[in-house]
């Protein structure tokens, strides 16, 4: 049992009750898993917990089944048994068979031990990958490009009305 | 710099540099990463890892960029940087955007928190998440149903030579 | 350099300025960090993370230093600099001098040492501990004490309207 | 059980009696806890972690229900089963409700989040936050005052005795 | 910089100057290390983490040389740079040369990996390990034989004198 | 039970019983353990561990129970049970007794302190340690010296083979 009581459908308020009705609809189980039920102890935080959640796994750019996986693979690095299981079977039933789950877990597995070993023996940085990954490099031609681009993404985005205020910000 | 001295190519042993080789081909570099200098201050652990490293990220039933990013979202949750840089800028190559790497974060924070929370709180797992994700959940209907179709999977895989000698375990 | 371009504020969209205005305005500061300008690189994670740590860290029960003390114990024990700088200024602001900073972090490093050791023993829970910590524990005296409490609190709140829909839930 | 024999109270040594009492006294329990239990099976342990504790528990500049707070936050970063029941049940008996609970979690999962994502993104310290935080930071002036502060406080401090011998170190 | 204004030699009180002399002392260096300087600004966590860190580090059972390759283990698991480099250092002037340091990340390596993936999978516990480590298993002939040995051990260092005081613990 | 069917040892195909075989005959046990049977469910991933784990535990410059004490600090730091388990039977196999798992765990706690501490505090490496851990450190004396032994060694091993083709790699 948790550290708190539960609160069980029939005793919730109708606000939590409508999150634990959006809960099973979204995941489209017919339960409200213990982990919202705890939460709801403290209804401020089932309610943003969950909003955050669903948003964040709502498909986009990445589908779902790979949120999915990759929230099994944070679970496995922290070790959180409730978590571990809980993705598990949502990634189970979007598909991910025994060698998906291998395949995961070997990626898992690996990473785990290179970021050990990375700090272990303290290896710096490769100016290299610094040009790769930094936004703003401004030495490097494949830095400039990916600024490049990303930069003109984003003019493309930006809603074109003036900018009459002044910034307050300095940096 | 690394806690030893790295060995750069050409101090390297012929083995070590058949094993630049292999990594900066199949990565598509033309330098020699870091951490594959450090690591080369003792040639198995070289060998090793980056054995394992080259088979888990080979794309097989995941995709590269797949791999790519669980291999950010593990780093991420263990804050190594060097790992952080390394496959972040890998993921890039493959074509991930800003978005995409929005998306990864957003989920990677996501579970960071509901982790802590759901053993902060000491949440149970529920009885149904078990059934769905244990192998051998005898007594539902998704245990009993993924259970077979697993069995039936491996069964079919299994070379079906003669089994004669005894096994030794006892369970 | 963040794996991404920061978004400086006067290049930012009219809705990702407004964030940063609340985040100076509420921290009471000059500038946008960098935390936020490289969370704008995906705006809905801008906005989503900033909502939730506002809600959180708004005094309530806790007052804002003990929620920035705790921010920072947690950001020991996940050993971010980026955060324990910012949480360090920010506590140090409301007023934790160095000798309230040398109890927090004595207290961090007692939890980091006995956490270990417990898992490193596999320390089973006392009946004694997990009574008093679970909410429904029905056979101990201070669990059941505790248990009516909650339960008396949670119904004087809950609002007295009728349940006349059929939950779907299934425990 | 633990991975080692448990020392029961009245099988142990009088130095271990002597430091059982102790814990039943300070904490106001009837019973010594497993943990104190399993570390008794190497006494200089259970010596040395029982005196850490004790003195970083005891009520300083903190109270005794924030450092409390402190050890479940810290435990549930590093999700110790044992330490989450064992502070949650001693923050319980000093006073801690549902909604503290909840706003401790609430900042918990935020961090744990946010430090991620600090990490993930590669966020670099801010000039500000560094000035803020650095005891001696000279050309800032929050840095600067805060320095200033902190260094008067210490020569007030300090005892007044001459400090004749050389000292050896060099910095 | 930390976070706090390190305390120098010739700033400090005479206690912290008596630790610090044993500090250089005991790891036989010619300067205070800037972590035994930063805890300074909090003096009792100075004196409480020396004598707790001098106790452990101490040649026992142990050898200083397993010792600190143990803490090296630890800091990278938990990829601690300031911790990282200490021990190295220590170790180092030990003897650990390029292959020892190889085999001790190969194992911190491996069970990083094999840590995540018994939890990954949640692999439950063989029975037969159960029986091998749990200190009071009835049944086995392992355990039974286990502890026998290790509770004659402990009879043997008991001082005989006379338990006449009731205990007061309940289990 | 694990999130996958367990492949018990008659079910197995050959290839995988050869490796049960090999694992029981180099650990001398007499069954299979959960983590392997577990492992098998994807073959590769089972292949693959093994071959890591049994060449990283085998006895080198670091003997046997060096090795599996090290496996019992990480899986203690890393908090994961089937592992500590595992290798705290393996440690006792070895000749591990309360006095060194308990000086041990000593070691473990105090740097899992030590690390939160320095990482808490942000205290930087000092340049001492760093040109005592740095490999090519050009400029102090502990560093060039450690620097021309570890060259000097790996010239030895060289195999004196002409290097006639012209390194790739740009640095």
């Amino acid at each position: 049992m948790p550290t708190v009581v539960m609160v069980e459908y029939d005793q919730a308020s109708s606000e939590v009750r409508a999150i634990y009705d959006e809960i099973m609809t979204v995941k489209g189980i017919d339960f409200v898993p213990n982990f919202w039920k705890t939460l709801a102890s403290y209804p401020p935080l089932l309610e943003e917990v969950w909003r955050g959640l669903s948003r964040a796994m709502a498909p986009g750019r990445l589908d779902a089944l790979t949120k999915e996986m990759v929230a099994v693979a944070v679970s496995a690095t922290n070790g959180c048994t409730y978590c571990i299981r809980s993705h598990t079977a949502a990634a189970r039933k979007l598909g991910m068979d025994d060698a998906m789950l291998g395949e995961l877990m070997a990626v898992v597995g690996t990473f785990n031990r290179t970021n050990k070993l990375a700090d272990g023996y303290q290896v710096p940085v490769d100016p290299q990958l610094l040009a790769a990954t930094e936004g703003a490099a401004p030495g490097t031609r494949l830095g400039r490009r990916l600024r490049q681009n990303r930069l003109a993404d984003r003019k493309a985005q930006r809603t074109p009305k003036t900018r009459a205020r002044t910034p307050r910000r300095r940096s």
